[in-house]
């Protein structure tokens, strides 16, 4: 578990091509990341590469207006489950989702949510980041 | 100088953002990196990151439909100038370009090209690597 205080998540989207494959920058409790992935439908393959400030802070330039910031905790809930809570920031302020992995499928299928949790998203394409950036909340 | 065989150069884009953002990967000489490049109008940046072998092997597979295939050669040409001469292969097949750089813009305008030049293309977008591997030879 991380502190009370949560991480910082910088998320800045570089380029997404044509067939949704996605280029992003990614800033989180000081460490800085390039990530490729493919997009919907084809097989998955996805690649995070280390970057130095530097670097970051170059290619951060190229994300302007496909950004998200938020600030990610981890929650811990019943039965050894954790939570994701990413509370977002800037354009996306009033936005938290919560979002929790499962050891196995029945896991999820027997699995009630905390009353604080909300409305359900999952599979709701508008809450992925990659939308988030683009087109802002739903 | 290189020998006269050549460099393989592949270069496959993963992805063109709409503001033409290019990232790219590129395998030389048995070197690999991953590159990203501002688009057209916008400030100049361009990060070549050094990528091992599986990852130019996982992110390659990413780039179908959009890849370059060519042998580059250096050839020394009159005044201490060299060519890079690149002999495109696969659906490129035939296709033949030669590019020098000058130490200044006198020594270019100066410039006489060799008679096996032919057709001037300096400033054809369509000729841009980019271009030759998304909409093919002009």
């Amino acid at each position: 578990m991380r502190s009370g205080a949560g991480d910082a998540v910088e998320q800045g989207y570089l380029a997404i091509g044509s067939d949704g494959v996605e280029v992003r920058v990614r800033r989180r409790a000081g460490e800085s990341t390039l990530t490729v992935k493919s997009g919907p439908g084809a097989r998955r393959v996805e690649e995070e590469l280390p970057i130095d400030d530097r670097r970051f802070s170059s290619l951060w330039a190229l994300s302007e207006g496909r950004r998200v910031s938020k600030i990610r905790h981890l929650v811990p809930l019943d039965g050894g489950l954790t939570a994701e809570v990413d509370v977002y920031a800037d354009a996306l302020a009033g936005l938290l989702t919560a979002e929790v992995e499962f050891p196995s499928e029945e896991a999820s299928g027997t699995f009630t949510p905390p009353p604080w949790f909300g409305e359900e998203v999952t599979g709701d394409p508008r809450y992925a980041n990659q939308s988030l950036a683009l087109h802002g909340a739903p």
